[in-house]
């Protein structure tokens, strides 16, 4: 939680209309993703499946959302100074993009391994780049030195009920566009997209199955449930970079314990076989951590999920990748 | 035009009438595509840019409409018989999808070059395959001796008033989702998309400009638009493989003539560049002839376009392909 700010609901859960009112500020600066509907994995699975496509959003991921709602959300004065934040990339391209339709500036702290497309992305928007270490917490130690020194606001990657009610409009699209639905697959990072989701979701349909997907090598989520409160993973590891995060938030531990209903693991192999079926199959370009609630599906990890929707979460995929996962099987 | 059927428009053209009964027909069994927002292509054309996404479709292209359109409106004793077409491939992909939604049997008479992705298509579908030389006229010609040998009606790619209604259930969504559109760019082959298209789009909203593309070494609706008439070209050469057809149709040049604004073309570069474009940063798997569209826009062939839906008319593209794709510039 970034020091000093106003939170909409503090020490509770975020809202439905915490939900609705974010997607109020985001009508007509966010893509209203589509539900792609993949007959072919509809056949596989033996239920009708329909994909949330967040890497059809701008920026490439749901990203975006969380932000903006971030920045349209500031009290004035903390606007003009300016935000900065820290991120493996997508956070960080999706604060650079909500700080430019905000008319803000913005600062990022990205790992010295960042992908070069959200590194590109980042540039695009017109962000200020800091690049420092690999882990998220050397990341945020320097992103907190540098908004001490210049007076910043922090964008927080997950942990806030802004960003989470942001993430949740994901979760609302999903309901206008299918209310029959009737499980939820989505990737957990550090919980920003589960608590939002769930949040929206839980209410708007209370008999949903929502399921959190983590992979093996960072399930952090999972660990946090086990434990009952977060915990910091010794490791994590994954073709998934955007999931890495070590230990999830106090807040998205406390949504995702309240109204998710389970968080299940997929390994590496499944992940990339997922995003596979996903470029050649779906015929959309996803990154790893965008195929990893579908990679759930596809091991069937998911016992007779019925009509269900997976979130492909993002789409920020460096060329050589694709060029290995085309080539490769 | 299949010898024996009648005809739902002797002489005519298709009328939206025609268009919204399609619709009707296909509802519930074809993917209702989205129209993708892509903010990058906005940013860099200028005007608001959406794609109308067919790779995205049932069996990877927009012609599965057609094919089951004409499927559905056969005399029940002629659907008994059974069905047979030739293609390079998506067409062929699309009636052997449509037999197989419409309980018949179907056999497809491919080049021997055909692409494996679209191959594997037939054989999902549970079509009988023949392989047949490398010109689309070697195929009519073998098709049309095993239609008469095993009486089978013969399903035309494009000149048909049944396929264009079926194709024009496209235009008819543009207009649903995006009333405002002020222009719509189709990639052009036999024609069948662009009359069926330009069929809806012309009644629906008659200010609309209506433009066809074509590769420049397959320009064969702008040899007869020029002449007057289908004329055959000597060759057609493109690595758009899906708009290959060396003569238009009767039908379709009747359409294109009477209702399309004109008819551009590109070259080979510019179809690349617009299919990286659409993997890399629309986040779209798509062939060569799905991004040709989209090519007229990107190399400026279309001077102040407005609010634009360029058709993404497939995503059927080989492994290969793609790995090439991603991997060149």
């Amino acid at each position: 939680m970034t020091a000093g700010l106003p939170s909409p609901v503090p020490g509770g859960l975020v809202g439905l209309d915490d939900v609705m009112a974010a997607s109020g500020r985001l009508d007509g600066s966010v893509v209203r993703t589509p539900l792609v509907e993949c007959t072919q994995l509809s056949d596989l699975v033996g239920h009708p499946v329909q994909l949330k496509s967040e890497s059809l959003q701008r920026a490439g991921s749901f990203k975006v959302r969380g932000a903006l709602n971030f920045v349209l959300s500031l009290p004035a004065e903390a606007a003009e100074r300016g935000i900065i934040t820290y991120s493996s990339g997508n956070h960080a391209q999706a604060v650079a993009l909500a700080a430019r339709l905000g008319g803000l500036s913005a600062v990022v702290v990205l790992p010295t391994t960042a992908s070069r497309v959200k590194v590109d992305g980042c540039i695009r928007w017109g962000a200020q780049l800091v690049f420092e270490g690999v882990t998220s917490e050397q990341r945020r130690q320097r992103a907190e030195v540098i908004a001490r020194e210049q007076d910043l606001t922090v964008v927080p990657p997950f942990d806030h009920p802004w960003i989470i009610a942001g993430q949740g409009t994901v979760g609302l699209e999903i309901y206008q566009d299918w209310p029959e639905v009737e499980t939820v697959l989505f990737p957990i990072g550090g919980g920003g997209l589960a608590s939002g989701v769930s949040a929206a979701l839980r209410r708007l349909r209370p008999g949903v199955r929502l399921l959190g997907v983590e992979p093996a090598g960072a399930a952090s989520m999972r660990a946090a449930l086990d434990a009952g409160r977060p915990v910091t993973l010794p490791s994590s590891e994954s073709v998934a970079d955007g999931l890495l995060p070590n230990r999830v938030g106090e807040l998205t531990h406390r949504h995702v314990s309240a109204l998710a209903d389970d968080v299940v693991t997929v390994d590496e192999r499944s992940i990339r076989e997922a995003a596979r079926f996903l470029l050649l199959n779906s015929r959309l370009v996803v990154e790893f951590s965008g195929a990893t609630a579908l990679a759930a599906l596809l091991s069937n990890a998911v016992p007779s999920p019925g009509r269900t929707v997976a979130i492909v979460s993002g789409g920020n995929v460096d060329p050589e990748i694709l060029v290995d996962l085309v080539g490769g099987s």
